[in-house]
């Protein structure tokens, strides 16, 4: 996948993580990984068993002795940690992240985040080439967040401005590909409902009536009935007007 | 923790993943857990362990042995599932279900999220008390998300509209006036209607009658229903099946 942020971890301890790290990756769109001297050792086994599913990215992936090394074709870095550092650096938030990173990639530029190591975060030397720091908010009274998933949030943000981010539309209607039902079938039923209601006595008394039908047709109109739905409701309406007595 | 929406695992498999959930809730400010039917068993060792610093999560969540029992107290009630359904329900981003969880829990409404077991997901039955479909847009060829890592995620959402975040956006659920109906009266409804069609003969024959119901609770479901629109429904029912023979 060409276009998107490189994923880079700092002297990772546990191979298991760069597993995890890889399918976080692969889960939002990313797909180069780098790793910077990998306490683990590499090739790491527990690294490919974590990895199921995604182990093209550690097939793919470069290791290098020195972070310098591993960004130096990088154009635009962020730098992930929990804490702040006494180091006069920009913070963003993932989402800003994720647009700036958006934007540097349009221009054709590239961009990377770097990961520090599971215990211990990044240090200041590692931060020192990283435009901005990139913090997501924790809860401060546990604020330790496992590597992979450090990952995963920084790989949301990113995803959800893309193009896959937006095939998720707001607030639609898994409508199960039955047509909504039409107000013309809608105002049928009604039509069946109502005497009904009438003849029980259930719209008494009648100066109360004009209000109960208003609240009953509301309610109904408020589902966003399925044509398969108001026949359903049809069907429950016939159901318990024949009631016990089973008649037609 | 007051005021945070409630986690519900159904059916979770391996007690780690629920260790690594209590964490990823802790991280986020969520604190209230429960289990429906876990397959691994609880108390469970692997749980705790991978819990190490979220354990009073674990020690403090319930056990359910169904979905119904699980979420009755709950007003509003999210789904997450990678999949779209053959059920009509809304879908709403993470970001959205943060915005309306915290709306109707600054009307002191109980919110709660449902997630399904690891392999399968939610079935369309846990789905059907769900007022809206919680969809992460994730890489269509690598859709898998760890369980843990989809509690992070709407954790993530929602503790990005506290305090420090942006600010709540007005509540959509002003309109009614009245208080949703929890899903205890919604059940208790389904109590009483169910069974005047089983007698009616409307919900055979028996080999689709899980179907059926399914279809008909989805549908009161998603009406959102007030406290004061379900009395009028029970009047409704009662009114049908009392008939034109007036008796009471």
């Amino acid at each position: 996948m060409a276009g998107a942020p490189v994923v880079i971890l700092v002297r990772p301890q546990l191979g298991e993580n760069i597993g995890t790290t890889a399918r976080a990756m692969l889960n939002f769109g990313l797909s180069e990984l780098r790793l910077v001297e990998p306490k683990c050792g590499w090739p790491n086994v527990k690294a490919l068993q974590a990895a199921s599913g995604a182990t093209e990215i550690l097939n793919q992936l470069r290791t290098f002795d020195r972070v310098e090394d591993a960004i130096a074709d990088l154009e635009i870095l962020f730098a992930t940690t929990a804490r702040p550092r006494d180091l006069p650096k920009r913070v963003v938030t993932a989402a800003e992240a994720a647009r700036e990173a958006r934007a540097a990639l349009a221009e054709d530029h590239k961009v990377g985040v770097l990961f520090g190591p599971e215990r211990t975060g990044l240090s200041n030397d590692d931060l020192i080439f990283a435009d901005a720091v990139l913090s997501v908010p924790l809860n401060p009274d546990f604020s330790s967040l496992n590597l992979a998933q450090a990952v995963l949030l920084v790989g949301y943000e990113w995803f959800l401005l893309g193009p896959g981010g937006a095939e998720v539309e707001p607030s639609r209607l898994e409508a199960g590909g039955t047509p909504p039902a039409a107000k013309a079938e809608l105002l049928n039923f009604f039509g069946r409902l109502e005497p009904m209601l009438d003849e029980s006595g259930f719209l008494h008394p009648p100066e109360k009536r004009p209000a109960m039908v208003r609240n009953i047709r509301n309610l109904f109109q408020r589902m966003g009935l399925t044509e398969s739905e108001l026949r359903t409701l049809h069907g429950i309406v016939s159901a318990l007007w024949r009631g016990r007595h089973g008649g037609s």
